[in-house]
């Protein structure tokens, strides 16, 4: 037989239990935050109908993602991709299931997949994370989603920006500069460059785009004058220009929710997200030190059309929020600040010295009592069970020689100080 | 558009909340057993490089999954498919990774594929859940996984019984009866089947297969004579009949370690299992109370040259041991047996009496402590309120009117009881 290139498929990689043992703390860490708020979980299939993952609704913005899909058969000839993205897989599920109570709170955590190009820190097959309520049309509960944010970033002890905007609004903005409504997604795709490329590249993309100048200029000078200043500002500003729209009074209803839940966001209304299928107030997050992470680590908004679309009667409502948060991102982030030192779950490696059957029940005293322990299964010199510890970032091992068994204690020794303590085993504390 | 028909592909569902909560319980509780021993979890990518999924090593056992492989390409042209188990990929991960110190324990527990016909309770998309140790030859590797095995089942209050064989055994009991050696495998597929359809019917099935009668029957009395009795009793029964053999050996030494672990189990000379990649002992778990499963619940073996096979040197010692549990099966026992009551992971839902903004900072103070908690987002009435904790199976209820806040209090009612206390908001207590 020819010799196998044993390799994971391009854009995939294996997490080995270094990083695994971190990257399922982290994910604990966030479902706790989500059940703590009464999201429950929810497990749809790694794989859908073709048919399902391919609905465009909205503006069309996932057609990339759609291009993106790794495509195959069943043996009946049916058609079916991987997942992307988990929206479409809770709108199908809602769908399907009418006699569910609402408001439905689910969260879903696992992979997807984009057969998309390989940038640094892209990959083909990624965690996704994701919280939604459906059934509740009161921003109310964006602003209960966004204190999932704030309490999940908290836990895992990151400093965030959240930056808040409602698509109303942005096209509110549009309107009263008088460019075409044909015209509005390609504008809100440069406009959510402002902070990159500032007012100057903005005006040039829109120049690019045809957009006539003295609307760019109406459009420019608004954004402008409410870069800056507090929510409060912006706001009123926007009002003395838009007047009571719908799109300001419904940022104006969020953040008041948001001072309840208090939760601390920025008024950004130049951020534009995917606008495919968002129908009302857009959530970004940023880390505070940017030189950590530039990019957004979670996102979301309010997406109330798309389940009574995927249902084939637009009439019903299904409003919905949410959020995804971007594992990948937030795993680099800790990573990066903490390491991975621990190749092993292993708190304790038990020594045997002569003492192998002995050995083996004090292992499983020791583990009775929840302790993370292995037994040299080797029958290796003490020096190379020292080695094995130390290369795997075991932090005790326990010497047992006849006299320890005797006296029925365990000489545990901490890897680092290297001090070490006679103790009784149903005393072994770690 | 068309409408969509809203459905999961065939052979595949979802895990709505009710199942999916009991599910994540279930596999968190393996896992705790897992890491008490030492093992680590590891993850690798959901599909593989074809090539590596179709190498075919042993007895080709695995013709049948090979042939069940859901393939597809990416974009590059490059042939992939979807793992339908994990023991190649931990032989790819291992044979890539030649720095890894050993033993290496590793768990991994996820989705597989297989693309196969659907029976009742066989589903195309299901969980596999596995431990593995590799760079121990030592059958004290064996028992203590057998050991996880007792506590695993031990932790979801299932009782088992462990069948253990060994592949090395099989041969010889084979090779005594003077059957060829290439009519092992089909011998052995009848012979596992003994329990099933007795003496009788496997004889006739050696007889459709051409063996020799006198074959036939030497290796019938043999097998009838060991088939009861003590695991005391069969071992002497055959050391009589085949000496001191290898495989006899390695059996013995097994049940030895397994009383150090005080393990039990029953030694079965019939068992034969997927004979493919096994090199020595092989074990198989059934519940003691066959009328709520027949079929085993777990089961694995010693797969000593596998790895060695992928690297392409079979010259280099990567002796391995495991077991994989039925995930599926083992949840269809437990949601039998337990039900699925709860729909959401909340506890309490707060019910605001026209205390909306004050009933949020209550939820939000109830958070902090660590309960689930929703509360109305819709500003129902009591009586709606208490339907959707009803119909979701929320424990209790938490009412906030005017009076509750001044005392700082909530009334607190259990849902199942109907009893009702006020109760101090920073003594709630679920």
């Amino acid at each position: 037989m020819a010799k196998l290139i044993l390799e994971t498929p391009r854009g995939t990689r294996d997490f080995p239990p270094n990083e695994k043992i971190i990257r399922d703390k982290v994910i604990y860490q966030i479902k706790e935050i989500f059940e703590i708020y009464g999201f429950s979980p929810l497990e749809t299939p790694t794989f859908e109908k073709l048919e399902i993952l391919e609905a465009k609704f909205g503006a069309g913005e996932n057609s990339d993602a759609i291009s993106e899909i790794y495509r195959f058969k069943d043996q009946g000839n049916r058609d079916l991709g991987l997942r992307y993205e988990f929206t479409f897989a809770l709108a199908r599920f809602v769908g399907q299931n009418p006699q569910l109570k609402l408001p439905f709170k689910r969260y879903q955590i696992g992979k997807v997949f984009r057969d998309g190009p390989i940038k640094s820190g892209r990959y083909r097959e990624f965690y996704q994370c994701d919280i939604d309520v459906v059934g509740v049309s009161s921003v109310l509960a964006d602003a209960e989603s966004l204190a999932v944010v704030r309490d999940v970033f908290k836990k895992l002890k990151l400093e965030t920006i959240i930056e808040v905007n409602d698509r109303k609004l942005l096209t509110e903005i549009i309107k009263y500069s008088g460019i075409e409504d044909k015209k509005a997604t390609q504008v809100i795709v440069s406009i959510d460059k402002l902070k990159k490329i500032r007012i100057k590249g903005v005006k040039e993309e829109l120049i690019e785009k045809q957009i006539p100048k003295d609307k760019i200029e109406k459009l420019l000078s608004l954004l402008e004058e409410i870069e800056k200043g507090t929510n409060a500002e912006k706001l009123k500003s926007l009002k003395k220009v838009l007047g009571e729209t719908e799109g300001l009074k419904e940022i104006d209803e969020l953040l008041g929710y948001l001072k309840d839940f208090s939760v601390e966001v920025e008024f950004s209304p130049s951020l534009a997200r995917g606008l495919g299928y968002y129908t009302g107030p857009i959530f970004e997050v940023f880390l505070k030190d940017q030189s950590l992470m530039g990019g957004s680590i979670a996102g979301g908004g309010r997406w109330d059309q798309m389940i009574g679309k995927y249902i084939g009667n637009e009439n019903q409502n299904y409003s919905a929020t949410g959020l995804s948060f971007g594992i990948e991102p937030i795993m680099d982030i800790i990573l990066k600040r903490d390491g991975t030192t621990r190749q092993t779950v292993t708190d304790l490696l038990v020594i045997p010295i002569k003492t192998q059957k002995e050995a083996i029940k004090v292992t499983q005293e020791l583990r009775k009592r929840g302790l993370k322990v292995q037994v040299d299964l080797l029958e290796r010199s003490v020096s190379k069970n020292i080695e094995y510890a130390d290369k795997l970032g075991i932090p005790y091992v326990g010497f047992l020689g006849e006299d320890e068994i005797k006296q029925n204690k365990i000489k545990i020794r901490n890897m680092e100080t290297g001090k070490e303590e006679l103790l009784d085993i149903d005393k072994v504390k770690l």
